[in-house]
This record gives C-alpha cells, sequence and structure tokens, in this order.
C-alpha cells in the first residue's frame, strides 16, 4: 500500500508497549521494523506474547537490544514505552537522526524542568527538549501534533480528567478552582512489574486508595488546566486500584460559574454544557458523549480507543458532576499514541483503531 | 449459658439474611429460633446455604413462612431482612406483642415521614413509629440502643460515610457544607436479585457509577451529619459499582474550618483531627484508625465487623481527604445489627463478632 | 467493493449474537443489513450494545421484529443465535426462500433425531433438514461448508474437544474407547439469561461442576468422534464453571494405541503424534499448535478466533494428555460462524476475524 | 481456662502463615506465643496484616527473627510453614529440646527419601525423621496423630484427592489403576511470591494447567494411595490455575470394580459407594457429603475447613466420577494444622475451627 510509515518501539515488553506491539501489528499503514527489550532481545513476538502469534509477522519479529542508531535507519517513527526518566537517553539520539518520536512516559509532558523535579524527584535529563514537545491528547492539540517531531503521549489518568474538563474551562462554564477528581484504575496501570502489592490475591477482592493527596500524573493535569483556564489551576486527585485489567472511571466534581436557582436555570445551563460537550466533541470519532440515562461503564471501552463521558447537573448542590470511562491501555497510552501516529503520518484518524 | 437471647429473622434469604443467619448461628449467647423465607420455607438452612451445613444447627433449623404472630411467640428479639417499605407490616404486630425489632431496611431510619415519602416515593406506612425508632449506629446511639424497641439498622453506604464524618463535624473541625462522598461498593450490595444487570459477566471487568445525583440513602445520611452539625446538611454522594463480592470503599473531601497556611499551620490541625478521632474510636472495638502510611483497603475489612479509616490533609488544596473500608454485609448490615442486639441485650459488644 | 455479502442475525440481543454483531459490523466483505431481537425492536445497536457505538452504522441500524420472509428478501446468508429449539421456525421460510443459513444453536447438529430426543427432551422440529445440515466447523468440513445451504455451526465445548481429539483418532493414534475431557468455562458460555446462578456474587471466587454426568453437548461430540473413530464412541465429559467473563480450557485424558515402553518409544510416539498435529494443523490459521515447555492459555485467545493446542505424553501412566484453549463466544461460536461465512461466500478464510 | 496450649509459628509472613495466625490468635485453647518472619521481624502482627489489628494481641505480638532454641523455651507446640527444603533446619533443634511439631511444608510427607529426592530434586535433610513423622490427615490418621511429635501436614492438592478417594479404595469398591485427578486451585496456592506470573492481570481473566504431567504432589498422594491399596498406585494428575483467591475443586475419574450393567447394578453399586462414604464420613465434623443435585462449590467451603464431596456413576462409560472442594489454605493448609493440633492436645477436634 501506498505511503506506508516504518515504525520501531523502544521498550515493547510492558503492558503499554505488548498493546502498542498489537496495534502496530494490525495497523494497515504501518510496517512495525523493530521491537527492543533487553529482558527479551532475541526471541519472536509470537514467544513473548503468545496471544499475537496469530499474526504471522509475530512468529518472525524478534526483541533486539535497544539501539537507537539503528532504529534511525530502519524506521521513520519511534515509540518510546519505557518508564519515567529513561526515554530522553534513547529521544536525543533518534531525535538527532532525524527520526519522529513518540513517547508514552512523562518525560517530555512537562513544560518546566522545575515541576518536573518537583513531582518526578530528579532532574530533567534533556530540559531543553520540553519546549518542543507537543502535549499528545489529539482532541486539543491535533494540529500541533501534525507537524511534532517528539510527541508525549499523556497519560492514562490525565487523559480520563482532561478530555472532560477542557471544554467547559475554555467556555467559562465552571470555576478553574476546587476541582475534583476521583479515579479508579485497573491493575494494568501499575504495569508488569513483580511486585507484592499487584499480585492476585492482593488485588483481588480488593479497593484501595493509593498516591494521596499528590499523585505525579496531577503535574501534567495542572499544566493543561492551567493553559485552559488562563491561571494557575490546582486540583484535588485520588487514584484508587480496583481488581478489573482494564478500564479508568472518573468521576469530577465540578463548580458551575452559573448558580442553579430553579428548574429553569438548571435546564439552561444543562443545554449550554451540552452544547458546549457537542461543540468539542460531536465530530470526535473516539468521544462518546452519553445521552439519556446512560452512564460511563469501562466495560464498554476496553479494548477502544474510546472515552465515554456522561454528566449531572445536580439541583440539590449546585455541582457539576461528570463521568468518564476509557480503556488506560489504549486512550489511555497505547492507543492514544497510535492517534498521535495516524496525524503526523496524514492517515486518516481512526486508521488501524476501529 | 446464662442470659441466652431467643432470635428471629424475618427475610433470611438475601445476602443480608444470610450473613445474619450465619452470625446468629454463632454468636454464643444467641439462640436462633426461627428463621423465614417465603420461598424457601419448609427447607433447611443447610439445603439453601450448603456454607453454613457444618453448623448442626443449620441441619435441622427450617425456614417458614413469615409468621409475625408466631414469631412473637418464639422470640425476644426479631431481626427484618426485608426489602424497603415492607417491613412495617411485621415491626408493628411484633412490636404490639412486646418483642424487640431490629430493622435492616430503610423503613424507620428516617425521622420525618415526609423525607421518607420525597426519597422512597411512597408514603411511610407506619409514620408513628418514626419518633421511637433508634438509628442504630452504636458508635453514635449506643445508649438510646441499650432501650429501644424498635432498631433501624443503618445502611451501607451511610455507615461508610457517617462513621469518618460526624466526630469531626459535631468538633467543628469541618464545615457542613460542600461534603463530598464518593463510593464503591461490591455487587452483594444490589442483593440477590435475578436481574442482568448484576449477572457476573455484567459486572465483571466493569466499574461504573450508578444512582446520581440522587440516591436513596442520602435521606438518612444527610439527616444523620444535620443533626451532628445542628442545621441542614446537604452533601454529594457518588456511588459506584465495582466488581468484588462484599466491601465499600468512601472517599470523602472535606473542607477544615481552618485555613491551612504553611506546614505548622497544617501540622497543628492534623493534630488536632487526630485526637479528634482518637477521641471517638480509640476505644471502639470495630474502628480501626489508620497510622502511618496505611490507607484502608476493603480485603482488610471483609468478614469483619470493622471500618478502617485513613485521613490526609493535603496543603496544595487546603482540603480534608478522609477514606474508609467497610464489609457492606457486615459492619454495613448484618454485623452492625448483631451489636445493636449486643447492646440490647446487655453482652459484651464484640460477642459473635471476633 | 465488489463481492459484498448481505447477512443479518436473527436473535442478536445475547452474547453469542452480540459478539456476532461486532464481527459483521467490521466485517469488510459483508453487510450487515437486519439485526433482530423481540425485546429490543426499535433501538439501535448502539443502545442496546453501547461499546460498538464508535462504529457508525451501530448508530443507525436497529432491531426488528424477527421475520424470515423479510430477511430473506434483505439478506442472502442469516445467522440464526437463537436458543436451542426455536431455529428451525425461522430455518425453514429463509431457506425456503432461498437464504443460506448459519444456525448456531444445536438445533442442527445432530445427524439422528433420536439421538436430538434424547438429549434435548423433545422431538426434532424439522428432521427433514438434518440430512442436509453440514457441521460447520471448518478445519474439518471445509468443503462441505462451501456449498451448504444450512450450516450447523459447532458448540463450544465440542469445539475445544474434538480439534485436539480428532486428527488423533484419524490417525489411528489414540483408542476411541475411554476419552476423557475435563473442561473449564467462563460465565459468558450460560447466555444473558437473569438467573440467580449466574448473579457476580454467586459466580466470583466460586468454581464448580455442573450438568455432570450426561451435559447435551455430549451427543454432537460423540457423533463426530464416532465418524473419525469409524464406530461408536462414548466419552466422559465434566463441565466446570469458573469466574472468567470469556474462555474454555479443556484438558484431555486419551490412551495411546501404542505402549510406550522406555525413553525411545515415548519420544517416537511424541514425534509422530507432533507431525500428526503438524499435518492436521500446521496451515490453519486458527489452530495455534503450542511448542516447547508452553501450555494454553485462555488469556491467550480470549477476543481471537484462535484454538491454542499442547499435548504432553506422561511415560509414568502410559496417557496421552492434550489441552486445549478457546474462545467460547469466538471460536466457540460467532468467530466460527464467520468463519463459515467467509468459506461459504469464498472470501479469505481469515477476513473480519484477524 | 485451664489446658491451654503454648504454641508458635515459624515462617508466618506466607498465605499459609498468615491464616494460621489467624486461627491461633483466635483459637480459644492456644495462646500464640511467638510469629517469626526474617523480613517482618520488630513489627507487630497487625502492622503486617492489618486485617488482623481488631483481635488485640495482634496489636502487641511482633515478629521475631526465627530461632528454634528461644522458641523451644516458649511453646510446647511449634508450626513450620517454610518453603520446601528449609524445615528440617528448624524442626531437628526443636524436636530435639523437646517440643511437638507440625510442618506445613512437604519436607516430612513422605516415607522414602528416595521418593523425595526424585520428586523435589535434592537429597532430603534428615531422612531419619520420616520413620517418625505422621501424615497429618486426621481422618486417617487421627490415632497416629493424637502421640506425634512431628506431623508433616498434607499439601492441598492431596487433601483434596486422598478423602474422596481412599474410603473406596480401601473398601476395594475403585480400581487402584487409571486413576484420574483434575484439579483447579486458586492463586494463592502459588503462594506470597513476587513473580510475574501471578500478577492479578495475568491470572485474572485466565485458566490454564500448569505442572503437567509431574507435579511434585503425585509422590504424597501416590504413597497415600498405595497404602490403601496394598499396592504401588500411579495416578494422573492435572492441576489448573483459575482466578479465585481460594479454593480447590477436584473432578476424580475412577473405575468402579463392579462393572455396571444395566440400572438395577447401577442403583445397587451407588448405594455401596454412598454406605462406604457414611461409613468412613458421617461424623466428620469437617467432610461433607452431599445430597441429592447438590456439587461442589468451592463458595461453600472457603473460609471453612470442610471439604465438600459428591459422587455420580455414569452408566453410558461405567465409571465413578467424584468431586471434591475446599479451601486450599485452611483445609489444604493451616485449618488440617490446627485440627491435628486439637488431636494432639485432646481438645475437641473443631475447637477455634468453627
Amino acid at each position: 500500500m501506498a505511503n506506508q510509515v516504518k515504525v520501531g518501539i523502544i521498550g515493547a515488553s510492558g503492558y503499554s508497549g505488548e498493546e502498542l506491539t498489537r496495534l502496530l501489528l494490525t495497523h494497515p499503514q504501518a510496517e512495525l521494523v523493530a521491537v527492543t527489550s533487553r529482558q527479551y532481545a532475541g526471541q519472536t513476538v509470537a514467544q513473548i506474547f503468545p496471544r499475537f502469534a496469530h499474526y504471522p509477522q509475530a512468529r518472525t519479529l524478534r526483541f533486539t537490544e535497544p539501539n537507537p542508531e539503528l532504529l534511525a535507519r530502519q524506521a521513520q517513527v519511534v515509540f518510546l514505552a519505557l518508564p519515567h526518566g529513561v526515554s530522553a537517553e534513547f529521544a536525543i539520539p533518534l531525535l538527532q537522526a532525524g527520526c519522529q518520536v513518540i513517547d508514552l512516559s512523562a518525560d517530555f509532558r512537562l513544560r518546566s524542568a522545575a515541576v518536573y523535579q518537583e513531582f518526578y524527584g530528579h532532574e530533567h535529563p534533556a530540559p531543553e527538549l520540553l519546549a518542543t514537545a507537543v502535549y499528545g491528547l489529539p482532541e486539543v492539540y491535533r494540529d500541533a501534533i501534525k507537524g511534532a517531531q517528539l510527541v508525549a503521549s499523556p497519560g492514562c489518568y490525565p487523559t480520563s480528567i482532561l478530555l472532560p474538563t477542557l471544554p467547559l474551562l475554555r467556555a467559562g462554564l465552571i470555576h478553574a478552582h476546587g476541582i475534583i477528581a476521583d479515579s479508579m484504575s485497573g491493575v494494568s496501570g501499575a504495569g508488569r512489574k513483580a511486585e507484592l502489592d499487584y499480585l492476585f490475591v492482593e488485588c483481588n477482592e480488593s479497593v484501595r486508595p493509593y498516591g494521596v493527596p499528590k499523585h505525579r500524573h496531577l503535574s501534567e493535569i495542572e499544566q493543561e488546566l492551567s493553559l485552559a483556564a488562563g491561571s494557575p489551576v490546582i486540583i484535588q486527585f485520588t487514584p484508587h486500584l480496583i481488581p478489573v485489567n482494564r478500564g479508568i472511571l472518573t468521576t469530577l466534581y465540578l463548580a458551575p460559574t452559573t448558580h442553579i436557582a430553579g428548574a429553569a436555570a438548571a435546564a439552561e445551563l444543562n443545554a449550554r454544557i451540552t452544547a458546549c460537550y457537542q461543540a468539542a466533541y460531536a465530530h470526535e470519532p473516539f468521544v462518546r458523549l452519553l445521552e439519556g440515562k446512560a452512564l460511563p461503564d469501562t466495560k464498554n471501552v476496553v479494548g477502544t480507543n474510546v472515552v465515554e463521558i456522561a454528566w449531572r447537573l445536580d439541583p440539590r448542590t449546585g455541582r457539576l458532576l461528570v463521568m468518564s470511562a476509557e480503556d488506560n491501555i489504549v486512550k489511555g497510552a497505547s492507543g492514544q499514541a497510535v492517534q498521535s501516529l495516524n496525524i503526523m503520518c496524514g492517515y486518516p484518524e481512526t486508521t488501524g483503531l476501529l
């Protein structure tokens, strides 16, 4: 097929890397030319991920040691699915060699190296790249992604919070102050790590909060909310771990800028919120605005690149509840990265994602 | 053993009734003389609940048709584990015959028949009883439970919200306005009902909000918060369904009455909150105040009558986060009812519950 | 695209019907022109199955009342995803009108109306069709499927048992006598039925056998084994229900016709078994023969049309263990039916299934 | 209370050790004087196992480094909940100091050091103890346990297989040859080990066989079956891992010594099997023989020391199916060990276990 793109993945052995491998093995316009993994170098994709063994290429493509110089010669676009803090080491030589890079870690999501240091606990390894990196949320930064050399693909929690919040904030329909995001995530969000906390027996029949009150993802969430609000925004964010493989459900507590006095005022505000969401997302292929009595449910988005959003004005409290559901590994990670790939390459944005 | 109490259960075939049956079969000072179930009348407890078959009494005790007159002659204390709206029919004759009644439904939890009608959609069937019923939250109403004829045992969500909130509210440490409770509940909370929504395949690998924004349990939660605050309180409450059998995790967003300016102010407020919780619960056998880095986890309370509580002041937002975990069927229903039984009978409060 | 086929589904509201809907909505050469459901008539596919709402057609295609005459005018191939016993009512008029029919129920899988009556407890409603129906196991009956008017698509347990067993039986490598099949199935196998037994709380943290010792699926399993063996075969089959949404794992205990005396004999027999499986399945796109230490795992096939097969000779007992894993809703139902569609229409067999 | 026994646990940090801790904290006649764990030395039981924090002793009892000499002075009976291969190091000094030892590992379950070496891959560290150790299956070796110095408590799979099989074998009702045991186990059976294979995401929505065809537990199973049969027995055993925390379900395929020709013969044999089980287990407090249509279900035994057993003669195949369910951590490990403690101390056998 004309206009194929050659792509590679550095760090393909985690849950995001695995899903990215699947999406690129089946992408009709991408040719997956290299996957790297120190741990699995020499073995085929099918050996490590037997679930992909029915894709012919999975039986021949072998993991290699990560070598950015070599990858730069093989691939036009390289995905980095690495732990936070180590992407720069690979991104710098790839960019210098002219590759486009889509990084799934948090390393290039922040504009400020100081904020990075505050939240991640160490100096940023390549602060000069922060100015050029594009925050890869296609529904917001589509144009910038088009010409980007370095895309910093957003995290799973940020995606589930930003997509429902940004349009309302930009439209002035909610206060920037006092936002609360309460999220529940499946265990794949913790990564494929051999730690007691994530054993089946420790997670099954369990639900627990963690990382309160200052989770690292707050940094990129607040950066993007602040940009939308035009002033610094600080939010409350509580993640919880629940016993599902995949899926994030976020419930947002927002304060409308309009006081709801009576049913008529509530109905009018509701209409404005609906109009705001329609304007933002009615034509977005991966945002599903729920109607009627429907509420988000992770089982309706798992395995897809879709975010579900529903909202309810509460006349008793005057608050606006917005709820979203996504697959943390697809729209919250690898699917979103492929969405950026499609934009960068000029493909229809849903290519390989429906 | 001296001082045994004869007890009966009306409506023993749901999840709360089943757990109540277990607790009373093994209670060292209660003799379970009758269990009723229209559906299972004539069969033994062991036939319907094979998991109890190793208790000798379960193999002989048979479900009967519910007959309050007969029960009043057999038992001194009768538990009602019935759906909302049908308890009155049984409570009235039992009370008239001199029985003490512990009702696990919502029917007698509200002081106001008007609020009942607003939230439950029909007239209260016995409004005259509302004045005498005691809200069966032992940590709050222990003295009143002692002499009660009719105990209205609290719901699962209310227990998980009230226990962490009431001490702070009474101490004036938090504002009564703006309270948000975000809860996740296991599927047993929906009852043993043959509905598609609660099939394994519909709940497994799923998390979803429901009943927003005006869940019925709000009525009793707000009643009790208002009594503690001395003025009407309206809160925001969002329940979510998660794929565990049992357990409720509630995260509360509260506004301290003291502004936290700087680390010293935060430390001081934190000390006051800790002191407040210690004063309220240090000697409570079923409230576990978590220390250090520990956060509530439903797996640590499932199968017990314990509520876990932890809190964090967030210096970035000025808010207080309080998190609680309980077993919705034990402390949220049947265990709490047995705790009331112990109080009514003058037994040590932990009898049969440890 | 040239050579599109118009297809319809009668009874699209169960788990198999839902998956079939997904497969046909995304099939590049099938046009889904009608889906029927008495319960949901008038509503769109997206309303009933929100997870498909990002497929544009799901937002416009509406469920209709089942009307075979109408369907016969709209569609060339009609899938029946109905409970056992009611397919004939729809198959007869569809066939008479010239449609091709792929039935996912058990109604046309047996060649003998007497066996049907023995296992299903009522007279066969259209015994004259049994002679013309083709058992839709593509790996075995590919040629017959090509020209079939009526395909009886195999059940989930039969597929997981027949694919590993038939080649060995036909090659004379195992005895036809004494076969034991022990299977574990996910809860979707029970269908979308509002019954207490399949509630989340009743299935989660539970594993249990059922339907022993004479499960209905035995009839079609033994029919096909007997045909392969050339003489009547009776097997032992025990299904178990386990708490997963999807997936069947079957462990087969087989008796080799060769006595394994010593390591050399075992190695030689093992080589013959491997050769037998290679000959049967090396070129099958949906059968994965596992090598080395790998054993089947349902998580590696869920969501795919693949069956995984591994085998071990046990020198201690002389027995051959064969293990298989499949997705009960895909290869065990809807995927297999689409595979037959592809064969009937002359498409590459993997079309829409990779 | 009179006649208390002081007990200690070496290796209390795994799943069996944790459950043993719970059982001994709540045992009315045992005083838990010491728990050891290299990893957690210095911390209280409540800190490591928050779920036990409502037992007052859990808040004061601290883990210590394992020191058999010290334990021998503190405790009369010491439980070893250690990995296979390291129990001897502790058992020897404890026994020499006059302690009674109940070992939950496999180290003393075999009578033959050679068989131990064959199955465990290393020389037995204390072969002289094998002759004196008693296999701690109370339903079989009750008398020997009474006076034992060293009890080798059986494994989880062996218990689930031996209890249903031994009475039939001793009564000559089944052939010793050709026994097949197909088992499904919850993930706690793999222990609390930080390995990728047992992560939530790797086990949830998965079912898989493992350890085929020669699992280590075969050695003790075959030893006990051989003793019952009076001649060497070799069986087929296939374990599977399923996504539940606890529970083992075993399905046994057995060959009756009586040929079932016709319904009368089947009924007669069935009566003899029932009589055999009744004779063996009707008075056993922890064996539940299921009647009527009931089949074992792990959810009915989890958290208890009970084994459920049901059986079906299959007139089509002539085989006898026997199915059992148990909690692998209770009857399959810690509960069974406490049952032995009760026997050794002359307490009623159900003490602390109901």
